[in-house]
This record gives structure tokens, sequence and C-alpha cells, in this order.
């Protein structure tokens, strides 16, 4: 399996995020894809190879074409604002109550138009970082689509948490939503998306909620306790066009392999019975009992297993990297979870 | 004029706010309304007078019970969470493509659903001073209501910001709101809120946009430019039967006295024609050339001439205290608009 990889995503470093009350360094930080590619090396599992630029175009297939401008101009708006602060991040954003149908002028209003959390911020490298991260996407659903078997897509900034017109939870560009988007426009005729990071693909979700070509599989933290609370519960199945293609899987804090595993067998099954021509895996390993901000118990072995499910499908597979944060472990078990697959 | 004001305001004190990508003390601290009362005291205006506990289901008739419930709770809940961090404030909001119709269980999930900002946040002593300042508002109100020409409530917290279920820029519960419906409850047939905080009073237009018995006049920085960005907007007039009153005069940064003081004119021209039972005027002196986080250009000595505008209405007046950050000028500015009106 190849793995598609970008320095570039090392200019995305040193922002923050707003957490429990203070500001703290981003647990979504470089070296998360750094272990994961000297792990891929380490294995030997297959060659790292860079991404080929993408027309921007492609992110605006899933994305407003005004909000994937702002991802271009919003660290040199921030910037012009002679700030202090050496993050651009939003502070208010349009809730409950609010109008969301009129972009401001100032960037602080724009950075929150745009926004659902003070989570996904800029810093001067992070637009080249989010342009690599999607080119990294496209590149590898190419090679899925022409032919190989699978490919690991190494995105940094993951995207799963991003929206049609939202960033949040350290995600910009939905790389797997362009992906799969990518692979329709290129003649595919349904795709599943199985999301497996500890956190709901809420951005993911809500991009294809009233689509049929599009089947989402979500197994994550039930959100009535844990981020991004506001989306992924059992009930939403998908709107219109989309009714009965989104299902959620949402499981308590604590939840360990044996009953995850159970659930990754009824969505295999779905997946089965939706016989899509290619299948796209959001893969997040912040299930790992080790991990920082995550509250399940998967171990490093049962990783490699999770490969194995998938790669009994028998389907084309684009696996694209989302969250995981324990980055010790994060190589080991991604890894894990990719020559899982090899094997399977 | 009497004043009302209670000491209990001092412990909402040590808080934080997010602003500008940086956690920031809160600009909206203690020393504004001790400032503001040791003016009043020194000027002789009236007597200050302590409030008079009343009813929170009087806030229940303008605000959401869950959210008055969660206000009452959110420190307890997330001292129980064991954080480090000295200040309960949210990270996530449901915003764009976001559910706002489930609840979440855990603190973080309920601050970010009740919120459209990390602005307004608790420490140990925020619900005490919230109920304060209803109870400041509600005392005041009922002095007007029993026949004082005016009465001046010295809220802390404001209030403006506060929707029907939304905390937000230093405001959680709607004092202004809260005293217009108690109004109505007690008998009046109209009402007309005045707000000439910097800001726009999005809470209150929140609160009252369906509805005629309450006709609101917002002069503020143009939400293109400013906070809060996402309400105040010119062509928001109201909605159904709250059509036609509301009104709202964004005016670009910079704005003078002159201009200023032009759509005073007009906003007085429109409550006359309305002639409510009360006027409430949503006092903030932010629009003060001094203000550290405001950018419009009033000078001291216009205050006065705003009170003796506002009086020449001739009508029961309900002065409740919103912004003003300069804190050295609050209580000349504030005093200036209050005896201005004493004299006009």
């Amino acid at each position: 399996m190849k793995t598609i990889y970008s320095p570039r995503h090392k200019g995305h470093s040193g922002h923050t995020e707003l957490a429990e009350g203070v500001v703290v360094p981003g647990f979504e930080k470089p070296e998360r894809a750094e272990i994961i590619r000297a792990r891929m090396e380490e294995t030997g599992l297959g060659p790292v190879v860079a991404p080929v630029s993408h027309d921007l175009a492609r992110a605006k297939r899933v994305h407003d074409a005004g909000y994937v401008e702002f991802l271009g101009r919003a660290w040199e708006m921030w910037r012009a604002e002679g700030r202090d602060a050496p993050v651009a991040m939003p502070f208010v954003f349009p809730a409950r109550g609010l109008r969301a149908d009129v972009p401001p002028d100032h960037v602080d209003g724009l950075l929150g138009y745009y926004s659902f959390d003070a989570g996904a911020n800029f810093v001067a490298g992070t637009w080249d970082a989010i342009q690599s991260s999607f080119d990294t996407a496209l590149t590898a659903a190419s090679l899925v689509h022409s032919g190989e078997r699978s490919a690991f897509a190494l995105c940094r900034p993951p995207g799963h948490h991003a929206g049609s017109m939202t960033m949040g939870g350290y995600c910009y560009i939905n790389n797997a939503a362009v992906a799969a988007q990518w692979l329709l426009d290129e003649g595919a005729n349904r795709i599943s998306i199985l999301d497996i990071d500890y956190h709901h693909g809420n951005g993911t979700q809500e991009i294809f909620y009233r689509r049929s070509d599009v089947q989402l599989i979500n197994i994550h933290a039930d959100p009535k306790e844990e981020y991004p609370y506001f989306l992924g519960h059992a009930d939403e199945e998908g709107e219109g066009d989309g009714e009965g293609f989104n299902h959620n899987y949402p499981l308590p804090f604590g939840t360990e392999w044996a009953r995850w595993c159970e659930v990754l067998e009824e969505a295999r099954a779905k997946i089965a019975a939706y016989a899509p021509d290619v299948l796209v895996v959001s893969l997040g390993v912040d299930t790992y009992e080790g991990d920082p901000i995550s509250k399940f118990r998967l171990q490093s072995e049962h990783y490699p297993q999770i490969g194995e499910r998938i790669a009994r499908l028998n389907l084309p597979t684009l696996f694209v990297m989302e969250g995981g944060y324990a980055v010790e472990a994060i190589g080991v078990n991604v890894v894990g979870v990719l020559s899982g697959f090899e094997g399977g």
C-alpha cells in the first residue's frame, strides 16, 4: 500500500486551541504525521510518495466557494490587524438566535462565521498545510481510482469535522468528503465512508446528509457526553434523498474492543449491502486506551484486527488520516490498521 | 433618581474571556459598577438602595427554563470535573450545520449549547451576581411601575447580549428584557427599549423579534465590522406580529456625536409615535472615544445631552446598565446621562 505524504503539513505548527477554559498548545501537532510516516518506513509496508497538486475547484464541490477562499486569506487578514496574538482564532459564532446568512467584513467576524469552535486556527503555514492535505487525499484517491487495491492518505490537518462551510475540531477542508466526491465525479456510482475516529465526523455527515450516493457510517463516542456534542445521535439517518444512508453508532465512555468490534461488524454488513464502488475509511486511532483526550479502551493489538475486517469487504479502499493524539503510539496503531488490511 | 445596586455583583470577579486569539482578564470587571456607584454618591443625584429579591420565574418569562436552571448549576458541574482552569468557559458551539435541539449531558457541551461565544464565563460568585443583577433590574422596574419618573438599575453583569437561551458577551440574564416583560405582566400595554450601547443588543432583539408589545431600537456599531457580527443589520425589522417594531441603526467605526445624535433624534421620533407606557434604556457608554474595545467618538460632554433628549420624551424611564469599559470615565459618563435626564 502506498502512503501519500507531504512535508508541507509541518508549516501548520505552533498553533493553539481553546479547551476547558484555557488556550493550550494544539493536540493536533506535526509530530503526529511524522511518527506515522517513520513507522510506515520502518515496517516497509509500502513506499511513501509525494502528492500531486489538484485544483481547489475539487474542494468547492463539497465546500462553499467563499469558505474555501476565506481559508486562503484568513492569516493575511489577521496579520493586517496588527495583533500580538500569534494564532488567528475565532471568538464569536453564529449559534442559536443569530444570523448565519450575512458574512461580516471583519476578520474576527469571518473567522467565527466559518467556524463552530476555536479549535481550527491559523498560523503562517496553515493554508499551505491545508492545501497539501487536500492534495494528499486526492492523490491517494486517484491511485485507488486507477486500480490499486488501497492507498493511505496521510492527511494533516485532518478533515472530518469540517462541514460545507465550517471549520472546527482541527479540520478545514474535509479530505475524506473531497476524495469521495472526486471518485464520484470520476465515474463511481456509490461511495461508502466508514468513520472510525473516536469523535463523530459531523462535517462529513452534514455534507452528505441529503444524498444517496454516499453512505456514511460513524462509530464514535456519544455526543451527549463527548465532543462535538451537537451531532452524531443515533436518530440522524439522513434526509430527503439521503434518508437511510447515514448511520451513527454512538458508544459510551469506556467502550472496549468486544463492543466496538460488534459495531464494526454491523457497519461491515451495512457496507456490504450498499455495495459501494470504493470504501473511504476516515481513520482515527483516538479510540486507543492511551489517548490523552479520549475515553475508549482499544489496545494496540486491536488495530490490525480492524484492518483485517475492513479488508474482508473486498473493496477498493482509501484510508484518510483523521485523529489520534497519543503521539508515541499513533504510529504503531495506524500502521497496525494498514498492515492488518494488507494481510487480510 | 434612585439607583438600585447590590454589592453581590463583586462575586463575579477574576473571570476571563476569549478575545483576539488569547484568553484575557474580563473587560467586564467589578470596578465598572463600583466607579459608577461612587460617582452617583459623589454627585448626590439620588439615593443608592439595595434590590429586593424576585422569583426567577420572572426570568423564565423571556428565557428558556432549562437555560436559567443551567446558569444556576454551571459552576458546580464544572467544578465536579476537577479542572485546573479557574473559569468555566465553553469551547464548542451549535453553529451552522449542527443541532441545537438536543442538550448534551456533559458540562462542556451544555456550556456551548447555551452560548454563542466564550465571553460569558463562570467563577464561584457568578450565579449569585447574575441573580443580584436580575433583582436589581426588577426592583428598579417596580419603582417606575409605582409612579417614580425614573430609576437606574446598576446591573452587573449586563444583559443585552443574552438571548432566550444563550449567554455571551458578558451577559447571562437579559435584565432589560426581563424588566420589560415584568412591566407588561404588571399591566403595561407597550414598552419601548432604546439600546444605546455601542454593541448591538442581539439578545433583546431575538427575545422580542416576533412581538408588537415591545418596540426595540438599537443604535450601534455596524455588525459587518463589529461584535456581535451576526445580528443588528438595518434590514431586521421584526417578524410576524413583530414586523415593524424592531429598528436597527448600524453606524460605522469613527461615528461622532453629530451623526450619533441625528440617529437618536430619529429614534426619539419612533418612540414618540409608538407611545409606550414605559421607556427602558439599555445604557451602555462604550460609545465613548476612550473606550478600550470600541470605536465611536462620543465625548463626556455628550452624555448629559443624551439624557436630556431622552427626558424630553416625557415617559416613565427605566435605565438599565449594560456596557462601557473605560473604567475611569465610566462613572462620569453614566452619571452624565442620568443627570442630563434629571435636568431635562
